[in-house]
């Protein structure tokens, strides 16, 4: 047992190069222990197991400094670096997060949790050092996959420009999430199938150093590799080919499949908790608009299972080049949806909310200047989307309702969900974006609402004095606070859903002044800049008072979605208090 | 004389090719005369002129599609699409923007200003043609300076797998707005050295097919060569080596400064209108950051020039790697300071506000939600900045104010500025930025405010009954108002500043309610998601009235500043109309 006098890299560096496959296969059960038990990115950690032994061993961290991307291959990093226990033993699980995270330890830099930055925040490290006088190494470690976004090739291009330490190792197992897309993973191809000599090395034509390591498990190559490229004095590639899944077979097979996923038992891969098929929605909708419409393009950026496409029909759609994986590359697809719109086709784009924040520029620029009739689904924002301070997305509605042309709808029901997107998608009018978060339930009656009027909004319920505007996902607590305060008081509440975000129902405003008197809003994202100030700001010169219910201006990280909504006062009871404060 | 029977590109094919050079001298001679009387793009646009006059020759616009980038270089394009009277006779100067735009001519497709979006609106333009049955070209005309920025990036990722009819010109004059940065710039030279022969050719590593030519002046070659890739069945690079500012000997010569520009005479290059200094307020505070601080790093994004640093002081800097130019990729140079200001050094990104519009998610993600305390100067926001749709920035208070842990500051006065502009980079607890908007006078007196006591507004001066609180270009418009209804009904308004966007001074906001009745709040971008709507949230169950000014929610373009804002209601006259109503 090597692992358990492993504390940090400095005790690494105590065993022989022959040791140091031994120590990796016990990381790699480590591993699997914590994989199997409660799931997460199986794929990228089995993958850079011995690259990461071999990487401690050579390196002096945390003098030297690793940045990972996305750090979701860091459960290695991890182990090595002080925090086993949080692999090997149940009881210590919950003590460090999916990413990097230096309230964790001194060997991890940065939060992050969006592809693309390591090359950026390792440049940064680097000039800092500069600045400072350092000597230190700097490491990029990025994977095949976060190569094609934005921020990464400017970071490449900027590294080859640059003249001092800094080492980029690229994991290359030849997959992203679902398989790569873009054409630089065809000259990659062709360096892993010529041992780095290929013609047209996107490194190189990025003006940096290069070298190539073909069997990325070999663990006395890569300690030789690395320590020829250690303190190098100029910005060098480390292009290494490993296997996404290593040491699991069905998990080397299936790479797409096992990128990220739940527990599972170790002897056959098959899964603990039967994974839930989830809804289809969203896949249904696409799925009956690539068959009405000929002219139909759907857009998803290297999430393409997220839309629900998987298997031999998404194969097939995408050489008809009607569903499109453009890979890590959100600000592509979002452009690319513009000029499909102008050109007179039918573009819808999909994909995460906190990865739409990558695209304001071009949602504003390059969509909503020119008004193209393309339609955006943006997944899960909010509260009830997910809810590690790196993948959250409190902020859609302060990013994208403010867009001059933009329509952004929000679906409460399944039907609803059904009419919104029906109607953007035959429309030629404006880029309209659908809200899409949690757990659209259908109601079994067909919604027949013409959302072609714009900015009208759903009244649920009507009642007096008080009335609770409230996102899809709180509807429920406001109706919950409507009856708890009717079987106090005997009165009903007004509750209302907006449906339309970027803009107010100013009739439907109008009204509720002659017999309400308090207007409470719920937004599941920041109150701060959201909806409901809007309504505020409507309300200014007239005597009805309102209150703005949301999220606090805070990265807030591993919540229980009520119970963060119960601390910003959205509960039946907060909110009955205020009302009680306010009449 | 060919241009005056130029009406359209269908004028142009009934030339012979030897015909095609005297018009393009009459192209050339049109864009001085208008270059030189009113100033635009010079160089970018004397270089494309053969070029321009080839591609209309061979291709068949409008069917065949020419997306620009920036478009900043369309003016030969503009001539030969029946707009040359905007060229040739100043009495319809007016009739055409600086850029491409669909309600000028059948021949534009995109309203752009942004660099690097041709690739990727070209592809979705391609996708269109595919997705409708179409055969026509697409075009994407895009110069060295724009291959930088991530978007192009992502689509020429993208273009590389593509597998259909897309033509990528780039037009390769060996200058951005500045010189090039970036290790691609080193392999086009390689490309341009050796007939476009060189190894590592970047295009190629993207998967591309590629093609050179070396003299983009040379209409028979341009000619031949474009007939040749007319029609591809894949997507191809046509790599053109063209002179910047060609035709005229000094901007052939000094590059940087003929990029852009205003009038001047014809036979000597000087400028008809002295070119004012401008205030050197943001260059002084950086050069003696600089000087005090020798962690300090400045970045900027291609515009040097645009933070006050030229010639031999800025190569300097640059060789020290003291001030960095990350060419345009401002996703890199945030994420980059990020990254700096973890390792110790203090860095300061500054760039115009609208580009900073690229980097969203690189402020909330990499910077903020890791709290890195480095500078953004974020220069000319609002209705004062640039004028134009393609180019105004009126949602930096949308986009930004809400991000947990960033501080924006807005300075109001030269000695504020400066006061901040220290706090800022002597700090370690936040991310901070500064709104630097126009016309910072010096009122001669230091500014000694304690910027870390955060969220204090600057109360201007005192009144009762009611407050305006406006944003730093409003001031003189509140004071103006506060004056006439002084002069009307001897009653003093109280003027306030916020100086801080991210955070309400409630303790002001408390003290206010005691003899204040009204509040108004100006804003110089748009009121919808901004400023004022906080405060009228914060007093949204109080009897004070409140009422948001700001800019209309639309992609306004060619306005005055003040008559803008008028028809928005704020000018002192519309002020006391509300004023009136309400009180």
């Amino acid at each position: 047992m090597y692992l358990e006098k492993i504390n940090g890299p400095e005790d690494i560096k105590k065993l022989s190069v022959e040791q140091l496959q031994p120590l990796a296969d016990e990381v790699r059960t480590a591993l699997i222990n914590r994989l199997s038990k409660i799931g997460g990115h199986h794929g990228p950690n089995l993958g850079v197991v011995e690259l990461t032994v071999a990487l401690h061993y050579v390196f002096d961290s945390p003098k030297d400094k690793i940045v990972f991307d996305v750090s979701h291959q860091c459960y290695p990093h991890k182990i090595l670096t002080g925090r086993k226990r949080a692999y090997t033993d149940e009881e210590y699980f919950s003590e460090v997060t999916g990413y990097t995270n230096p309230l964790e330890s001194e060997h991890d830099f940065f939060i992050v949790g969006h592809t693309s930055t390591s090359v950026s925040l390792a440049l940064g490290l680097a000039k800092g050092r500069d600045a400072t006088g350092g000597n230190e190494n700097i490491i990029a470690f990025i994977g095949d996959g976060s190569l094609s976004g934005g921020e990464t090739l400017e970071a490449l291009d900027f590294a080859g420009e640059y003249d001092k330490n800094l080492i980029i190792i690229v994991n290359d197992n030849d997959q992203s999430i679902a398989e790569n897309h873009g054409g630089m993973y065809k000259t990659l191809k062709a360096l892993r199938e010529s041992n780095g000599e290929a013609e047209n090395n996107i490194f190189k034509a990025f003006g940096l150093d290069y070298v190539y390591l073909d069997d990325g498990h070999n663990i006395k190559a890569l300690v030789e590799l690395l320590s020829r490229v250690k303190d190098t004095k100029r910005p060098i590639v480390v292009h290494i080919h490993t296997i996404k899944g290593k040491g699991l077979k069905y998990a080397e097979e299936n790479r797409e499949f096992w990128h990220a996923g739940g527990p599972f038992n170790i002897e056959d891969g098959s899964p603990k908790y039967k994974r839930e098929n989830g809804d289809n929605i969203i896949y249904n909708s696409l799925k009956g608009l690539l068959e009405k419409d000929k002219t139909a393009v759907i857009l998803n950026a290297a999430t393409p299972s997220g839309l629900g496409f998987v298997g031999a029909e998404r194969d097939k759609l995408e050489k008809e080049g009607r569903f499109v994986d453009v890979g890590i590359a959100e600000e592509n697809a979002v452009a690319m949806a513009s000029g499909i719109a102008k050109n007179g086709g039918r573009a819808v784009f999909g994909t995460f909310a906190p990865f739409f924040q990558r695209t304001y520029d071009q949602m504003s620029h390059d969509l909503c200047l020119n008004n193209s009739p393309a339609t955006m689904l943006v997944l899960y924002p909010g509260v009830f989307g997910m809810n590690s301070n790196t993948h959250t997305a409190m902020c859609d509605i302060q990013m994208f309702a403010h867009i001059p042309n933009f329509v952004y709808l929000e679906p409460t029901t399944e039907e609803e969900y059904t009419a919104m997107f029906n109607f953007a998608t035959t429309q030629t009018k404006n880029p309209i974006g659908l809200r899409i978060t949690a757990d659209l339930k259908s109601t079994g009656e067909k919604d027949e609402t013409d959302y072609s009027d714009y900015n009208k909004n759903k009244v649920i319920q009507k009642g007096e004095k008080i009335a609770i505007f409230a996102l899809h996902t709180l509807v429920d607590i406001a109706l919950e606070t409507a009856q708890k305060y009717k079987n106090k008081t005997g009165k009903e509440i007004t509750v209302i859903t907006p449906r339309f975000l970027t803009g107010l129902d100013t009739d439907l405003l109008e009204n509720l002044k002659k017999d309400h008197e308090l207007i409470i809003t719920l937004e599941d994202g920041l109150v701060e800049g959201g909806y409901g100030q809007r309504i505020s700001a409507f309300y200014g010169t007239d005597k009805i008072k309102t209150v703005n219910l949301g999220i606090t201006k805070h990265f807030h990280t591993d919540f229980k979605p009520l119970e963060l909504l119960a601390k910003c006062d959205i509960s039946a009871d907060g909110i009955i208090k205020i009302i009680e404060e306010n009449l």
